[in-house]
């Protein structure tokens, strides 16, 4: 088995979503394993100075009408969320903490917020709601509440999202295979390209 | 036959360049036909206030890997111009100059232009270049030369882009198909289902 892919992501990011939904398949057919991270994009465009697509003015229309068309082109059930973006702090710590406990559970957490979000209209921002999606993948939800707020889990997230920037990253979903960095859902297509040949 | 796409695009865009190697073939599977129309993005951003990706400090190395990894992708020669990005003026000119003379020719003259800047290392702002090329593909270099300083053709590339503005134009290339707008060379996939299916 080759190297772990490298999955950064946001929670709040539709593209992200997009990627969630087909990334652990696609590594699979190589024999490949990946290592969902996420970060806070919000936190990566200010250490840069960049702004994010859909807050450039002349981009917001046809950005709300990509991710809605893409997600169809995906097969990947879509409803754009009345509240866009929020914070993703709360379930990306959560994330962490679950993962620290069992990947697997971070996994299936991982999946249930981006559905909770981009599918069925539920706040993710709210920590009661983080805590409820858990529970529903069978987390235990005075553990996690706990965790969340422990000092080494906040510190985690903040050091992740520093590691992605250090390594380049400005964007998301961005995938990073054997060292070969990929930005955005649209490249997944390159990305099985270079599994199947080992980089072209 | 169905409405022809229109294809907007910069000669010094790298992902134009992919677009222009693909998007006729594409078109054609279809039975349908392709209106060329190039444009100056650099006044597209200038009067959006946007800023070109590779431009931004923080996407520059990236961009630049991903336009040579994403001609290998689609089987595209390219090599990084030396001086870039030009100015696209004068090939834009003579793109519309041709065009009023000869459709064919016009899209011979496009081909020449990106392949000259993308994988032959020459320097499409110099109007002695332009002529050269356009020569090279049947154009009479005399009457191009005079047409190019013509105010009518001067006013056609600036209202082809006050026209590409209006219709929320942002980048390039910039595909549409029966009214539906497509961003990027990666969205050829898109197209490709949207002729197929006439929409999804």
């Amino acid at each position: 088995m080759g190297e772990p892919i490298l999955f950064y992501f946001d929670f709040t990011s539709p593209y992200s979503y997009l990627a969630s939904e087909k990334i652990d398949a696609l590594a699979a057919k190589f024999d490949r394993k990946v290592q969902w991270r996420p970060v806070l994009l919000g936190a990566i465009f200010k250490a840069l100075g960049t702004v994010s697509l859909v807050r450039q003015l002349s981009m917001g229309d046809y950005s709300l009408k990509d991710f809605a068309r893409s997600a169809r082109f995906h097969g990947v059930p879509y409803r754009h969320p009345e509240s866009f973006p929020v914070s993703s702090v709360a379930p990306s710590r959560a994330y962490y903490w679950l993962h620290g406990q069992d990947c697997a559970l971070a996994r299936s957490f991982a999946h249930e917020v981006f559905r909770a979000y981009f599918a069925n209209g539920r706040d993710i921002a709210d920590t009661a709601i983080v805590l409820d999606l858990a529970t529903k993948v069978g987390a235990d939800e005075t553990a996690l509440a706990a965790g969340m707020s422990d000092l080494v889990i906040k510190n985690r997230l903040r050091e992740e999202t520093d590691a992605a920037i250090a390594k380049g990253v400005f964007g998301a979903p961005w995938i990073i295979v054997d060292g070969e960095a990929f930005w955005g859902t649209d490249r997944l297509p390159q990305i099985e390209r270079w599994l199947e040949t080992g980089g072209f």
